[in-house]
């Protein structure tokens, strides 16, 4: 890949950084005008914003833009950037109902409350704190996310029943369902095709034959990503994912990659397995038993084949006329991003 | 007042009545379109949203429209029921924040998916099925709040930041400052005089003069309605507020009412009062001293009577030419209405 391409995405992610610094430096200091003790919200939520994150679907949104022969411009980083305030939110209401410990490396929104009740020795009790704390914050993100889209100034017609869209995704996305390969396959579109719809429409009035070509790369580079997702939940290394190791084993997560290991699995596996998968304290030991037995079944070796044939199909769908040319490195960078092994 | 505006006031109760159904009628039917799992997330919805309330919130936002010398259109209609599905978020997350048992009479949402969860033996934990159901079935309404604004087709641009700021006091109203004034004040103005804004907005390019003057009726009358709110906390019939006895004393909430009363205990009444105060199984004998003691202290008649004088005021700003005469009953009436004893 050139590195002008790299460099464009660079730009562009830095772009939405400063926006973001931007804007999450006038809602503290609304927040804090209100009152002072508001100061841990405005930190919690300033942090778990800027301190990390891929901006992926800003990035996509972006290609999206760049699609439909656009460019960026202050009103569509506006727009673009929301889509991290979404994610925020669903990250963190996500985290909640997971009972997840950390996100990103660091404590997820409701353990970090939960520790300020206990250090501050507030009164009440800390997880009830912490769980306040959380919805609030998240349904805060959603707010701002909503409000940083609307002040882009952006054809909002056009744009909310797109960004609606995406968000109803993310409601999906969710335990209540989450086995369904339907949610999963939606959690692709939320990442990626929906972004990449987002920018065209947001450039253009975007031709059906642009969308459609969006989708023919975005749907199975979707589905790739969320395999790819699997695999870093099972064997991805905690320094880069931010996540304990083998964090999916603990929780139980219900994904393809369990599935196609089940579908290999003797009797006697399966009894083994039962002892340790979506036990929350399952030792090094115990993760390396799944690990092995996810191995030796060759669901992993399928995964990673599957991930490569979606990847192919949907660079394939690049060379697609209807796809601006200023766009096409972009989307390559890109679909190399959304699946590379490291990530 | 007269019957005129009384029938007024319950022909627009009807048409925010037929939006809501039909918006949930489609809405579910996406939901079931997705997955038949869906259902007890339609259902609970619809029938939090549809099987009672007062929608004080958009006869507040009507009385706003014909204030701006406005009338109700199928697109006001649409933009003014949305308040119900911001309203129904901000009480299912608070319920869930609260801990709360029941809300309108009914198990609130957290409990009453706990409740299917058990009924169904469903494989978890009960309350982090209730806890996960509650999270996302609030982030649902506030999701479906914006969709119904949007597909109301308005002055989107206009009203983004009125309902943005009206969903803000939602996210303050809560029990990080549960007790500062300000959140107090904010709640009255979130019930109030933001709807009645957005009405005068939705109507007409709304006249400082008008929304100053909506301002001065609101403001006195918002902080009216909530202390109306603490003393129906204490001493409301629960087949009337759809809590039990004494809700407020239970949960602890720190009101004006409490802080009044505070203020006139002797010592050994705080004594006493720490027994009962804030615990959760607080029997009706307790119930009983508690009340007893806010009303010996003269607290509540003292709060009565501030009642009574805000809503004076806000009676007199009614008053003022800049408030389309179309407006005035409607007024009148509402505020009779938010401040009634039986509410």
């Amino acid at each position: 890949m050139s590195s002008a391409t790299k460099s464009e995405l660079q730009e562009t992610r830095d772009c939405v950084e400063i926006e973001l610094t931007q804007f999450m430096r006038d809602q503290s200091a609304y927040l804090l005008s209100i009152s002072p003790e508001l100061q841990p919200v405005s930190s919690a939520l300033s942090s778990f914003l800027l301190d990390s994150g891929k901006r992926l679907r800003p990035l996509f949104a972006y290609a999206g833009i760049k699609s439909a022969g656009g460019s960026l411009t202050p009103a569509t980083t506006k727009a673009i950037s929301c889509l991290e305030l979404l994610q925020a939110c669903a990250l963190i209401h996500d985290d909640l109902m997971d009972g997840s410990d950390t996100r990103r490396g660091k404590p997820s929104i409701h353990r970090h409350f939960e520790s300020i009740h206990v250090q501050d020795e507030l009164e009440g009790f800390a997880p009830a704190y912490g769980l306040a704390s959380a919805v609030l914050l998240g349904d805060l993100a959603l707010v701002w996310s909503n409000q940083l889209l609307n002040t882009s100034e952006m054809r909002v017609e056009l744009m909310a029943g797109q960004f609606l869209d995406i968000h109803e995704q993310t409601q999906k996305n969710t335990d209540l369902d989450r086995s369904m390969k339907i949610a999963r396959y939606k959690s692709g579109k939320y990442t990626i095709e929906r972004p990449l719809h987002m920018g065209a429409v947001l450039a253009a009035d975007a031709s059906p034959a642009l969308l459609a070509a969006l989708s023919d790369y975005g749907l199975p580079l979707g589905e790739a990503f969320q395999f790819r997702d699997d695999l870093l939940g099972v064997f991805g290394d905690p320094s880069v994912t931010g996540k304990p190791a083998g964090d999916d084993l603990r929780e139980g997560k219900r994904t393809a990659l369990i599935a196609m290991t089940d579908a290999k699995c003797t009797d006697a596996m399966k009894a083994e397995s039962r002892k340790y998968f979506g036990k929350n304290d399952i030792d090094d030991k115990g993760v390396a038993i799944l690990q092995e037995m996810i191995v030796s079944t060759g669901a992993k070796a399928a995964l990673e084949t599957m991930i490569d044939e979606l990847t192919s199909k949907a660079l394939k769908a690049i060379e697609n006329p209807a796809i601006d040319i200023a766009g096409r490195d972009l989307l390559n960078e890109l679909a190399l991003i959304a699946t590379k092994r490291s990530m």
